[in-house]
């Protein structure tokens, strides 16, 4: 098997040349850090990678975690790794000082993932779960919750989960109905179902740690009437760790990312599930939210990582399976080409890499708002939520939808044998399937999207998001060059601000069929972001060139600009026929009667 | 798991109120059969389908067949239904009753393979195999070929294979290097191997029939110097049969369509190798290519079936599941709707129907050319294979292509659910992935229809298509409802036919310019073939409409319209993207170095 999973060439370009990651260390939270750590910190990030997860990528997939006696079975080495994210400061690394972390960029830590995800999104999920489950109880948990829970599940000692879905609320949170009920005590009980947990139980680790949301008796109906509980399998007690009624009550059969149990979990079977309140009742769903931006782009970040496994072993393929000549050079007694001669196979490794590149350049962007909302004060610090929480949906769905496809076209360069599982494309394209769905499927992010984030505070986060993108229109309109494309993105962006002001501008009238195609605009605002990202990529690219850069970097950064051209003429053209979509107003699925589908 | 994987009132739609298949009873060769005849058969394939062929749906995914001692072990069932296949005359129904068969039109051989491979691929393809290779015998084969081979076949006692792929020869056939050594008698010694063939041994039958690509020693270089061969497992001697020297050195590990096998083979290992000849030597892939119009539409037409049992399925789902409410009634103190009350389920439901009744639409119309082309003389039947050539690389790509994207919503429709195996869903998405590749890739599909398909003989089929496309145009621009749509398909068939023009227009300029798009110029086609076939299927329902139909028929029929409506907004406006990528010329790919590649 190939082993170049991702271009530590083009994560140095899109940290240091693009986003200019160093910028950020003269920031006093930051300061500790610069360029030299940072490389460091990926270096190490790297060797991870590809010596210690990549060797499991295909044994995990073929061996997947097993329920037997009521537990779940992972393979050996996720202990190890545990120990080692938890020895080596990486589930720890964003979080401050003051609590046990690295004040680590987030930024810094989406390349680390990437690099993770690449190599094993199976076994890169353990410690990214945790993270999140530790960031809800550093955050809004009290100083107890803190110091009980945080040592051992930044040590990997400990899983952290994040428990939503119920049987009957999978997106539909406000239905569900795990209850908590107070005690006279510091505890409430907990009873209830939650499924598809991820890592929800498993033997490589010594504890479980659910974050759980819960309804407290008698709370309000809906979303406002739920609250967020730490319920730990086993509970630490001053006699040490007894079990806490958490029954472990089966593990999903997935189509793909096997290597991590999903878990159909039961709390309080015998009313003895004790489950501690996370900052106050009633705001569960508030501070999961507040965590969500990160964990969906985590999810964004995991696709693309996928996405770029999948397209380095197929441009490997692709350089050296020899099939064919060339249409022009049809000579039979000429020796047959490597594949990559062929124009449509070109094409399909240019939409691979401009699908995995401009997918993480965005994913970079949103990281760095995420770090410079931790430093900036007031406003400077709001245009950066604003510009994060409106570009997430974006993030998590773009490459996760165009992921599939860039996958897809990994496993169709191989042919026949991309079918098979020699090589890694199938397992690739069942792995990246689930992003679409976890952590609020597509159709959830455009609602987010339109209904939610460009409507939120009487729109002022589009604004922000527009002026952006015309910044980066102007310069690159400076260079001959790119100003075809600059132009190219000026019609996008009009295309996009037209069909907002008019969605938006109907507000008030229906919201439903405001709503009704909310998945296109999420593709056509993710075709106007991801332009962007590949405006700015060009321009950056464009300097370098005019640097007299050595051979080998011209070649990178015409590469640069061959896939940026790709994606403006082979991807951003498909905005033309979404405006027109979106501008019509016909109602055709809110309109149309469920009578209408029978046969 | 719900049991609806096709309707048998759309086959009747199509087959009878659209394509009108009973005419074709009016020439001789038909018939003995009419409307009840087919009816009968449609209704025995249904009850094969649902009850013999679908109850193993899934166990042939878990237990996929067994490689061991040398020899493939498949599921039980297959011996139990290739006998029902040959006793029913399932394998030889659309062959002459000279040579067995029951002159049953392809129409209705295309409907009934679609419900076979609707409730089971992987059991489906066993008797379409040696219906395919059958055929070769049947039409190129001597009179001893025929009587050896084509009794067992078609009584399903024998497999019939089609070996054409080598290791380094997939999609450049020119490159094959299976020799055959010409013998003083009446069979050539044969030496190579073939990957990837399917059923290519197995223990469901008694014999394997490989119609094998060779080359005879001597023969020119390329494609005219194959020639085709039979070559058994077992050969038939005045002893009975013999082990002819064809080992099975094993079977690949899928990612889906995992009930049959795909194995390697090894031909004359010891030197003992007889093939047999069919037809004239150096004419093998001419004979092969004739075949493979109706081999390509049988992987249309699975991948449409496949794509069929996912929509139902989630149609099903759609209606059964609770969850949220509307986007116009959040009162969260009311009931939970069903899924199919949201937008974009909606949306997502009828881009499904949308792909599956338009593929099949197309598949049946193919079929029927297929048919007059059987009982057509001189310029009519001309007329009919140019149509047919011209539309097969579509029909095989379109519903391949597009197959996997319904497919893929059936699964997004049911959330994490349909991630996991207790439902078919994932299955039905690794099933589906292997369409587009075998039987010529979809880049293979593009460059037949713009290198080859459009230009053949001067370019006198695509104006033929054209005249169908503006025959339907106007039949619709009669009905006030329609001729808006009607207008629409106009706007796509003249952007087509302006690119047509200019890609052809240049052809003796560059070849690989013209081609180097030919896969957006497949999806151009596809796009303006399907909204044909709708606006067809429309005309049909308006007028069916017209005549006071029951409530139910008024539900089938309107829910055509909002079909119709929604391929015509959603999928039918990406012509314009399409057609302004097609209307460059920077020879982007073409013209890219492989250097561009590295990173």
């Amino acid at each position: 098997m190939n082993n170049t999973l991702f271009s530590r060439r083009n994560l140095q370009f899109l940290l240091n040349e693009v986003i200019k990651i160093e910028e950020i260390c003269s920031y006093d939270y930051f300061s500790d850090h610069d360029r030299d750590t940072f490389e460091m910190i990926l270096d190490t990030a790297d060797q991870i990678a590809r010596n210690q997860l990549h060797p499991y990528f295909s044994e995990m997939d073929k061996k997947p975690p097993v329920f037997k006696n009521g537990r779940v079975e992972v393979h050996p080495m996720v202990r190890e790794w545990m120990t080692q994210a938890g020895e080596g400061g990486w589930i720890a690394a964003s979080f401050s000082y003051e609590i046990g972390g690295q004040q680590l960029p987030v930024t810094i830590r989406t390349a680390t993932s990437f690099m993770f995800s690449a190599a094993n999104y199976s076994a890169a999920v353990y410690p990214v779960l945790t993270t999140g489950a530790a960031g809800l109880i550093a955050t809004f948990g009290s100083e107890k919750l803190q110091q009980t829970y945080l040592p051992t599940m930044f040590a990997g000692k400990w899983q952290g989960t994040m428990a939503l879905t119920e049987p009957q609320a999978g997106s539909s949170l406000a239905d569900i109905r795990t209850r908590a009920i107070p005690t006279e005590t510091d505890h409430y009980l907990i009873k209830g179902e939650k499924i598809f947990i991820s890592a929800g139980d498993h033997d490589g680790v010594d504890n479980i740690v659910n974050l759980v949301l819960a309804k407290i008796e008698g709370a309000p109906a809906g979303v406002k009437g739920i609250s967020l509980f730490v319920v730990p399998r086993l509970r630490p007690t001053e006699d040490g760790l007894i079990y806490n009624d958490v029954t472990t009550s089966g593990t999903f059969h997935k189509m793909g990312y096997k290597g991590a149990p999903i878990t159909h979990l039961s709390f309080g079977d015998n009313g003895d599930c004790h489950g501690y309140l996370v900052g106050e009742a009633h705001h569960g769903l508030t501070y999961m939210f507040r965590m969500m931006n990160e964990t969906r782009l985590e999810v964004g970040n995991a696709a693309a990582a996928i996405a770029s496994a999948s397209y380095y072993n197929a441009l490997n393929y692709a350089q050296e399976r020899l099939q064919g000549r060339r249409a022009s050079a049809k000579d039979l007694l000429q020796p047959m080409v490597p594949i990559i001669e062929h124009a449509d196979i070109k094409r399909m490794l240019l939409f691979q890499r401009a699908i995995v590149e401009g997918s993480l350049s965005l994913l970079l962007q949103c990281s760095k708002y995420a770090d410079l909302c931790q430093v900036e004060q007031e406003e400077q610090k709001e245009h950066y939520e604003l510009l994060l929480d409106l570009l997430t949906p974006i993030a998590k769905s773009y490459p996760s939808e165009m992921g599939i496809q860039s996958t897809s076209y990994g496993l169709q360069i191989h042919g026949g044998y991309g079918y098979c599982d020699e090589y890694p494309q199938e397992q690739l394209y069942r792995d990246i399937r689930i992003h679409p769905i976890h952590e609020g499927t597509t159709t959830i992010q455009g609602i987010d999207l339109l209904g939610r984030k460009v409507q939120m505070q009487k729109g002022i986060a589009f604004p922000l998001f527009v002026a952006q993108v015309e910044k980066a229109i102007e310069d690159a309109n400076q260079d001959q060059d790119l100003s075809p494309y600059a132009e190219r993105l000026k019609g996008g962006l009009t295309a996009l601000i037209e069909v907002t002001d008019r969605l938006v501008g109907t507000s008030a009238v229906d919201p439903e069929l405001i709503l009704a195609d909310s998945a296109l605009y999420l593709e056509l605002f993710g075709l106007v972001a991801i332009a962007w990202q590949w405006l700015l990529q060009g321009t950056t690219a464009q300097r370098a060139l005019q640097t007299d850069p050595s051979e080998r970097e011209t070649s990178f950064y015409q590469g640069k600009i061959l896939t940026l051209r790709y994606f403006f003429h082979y991807e951003l053209s498909k905005y033309h026929g979404l405006a027109l979509r979106l501008g019509e107003r016909d109602g055709l699925t809110v309109r149309s009667g469920v009578e209408d589908f029978e046969d």
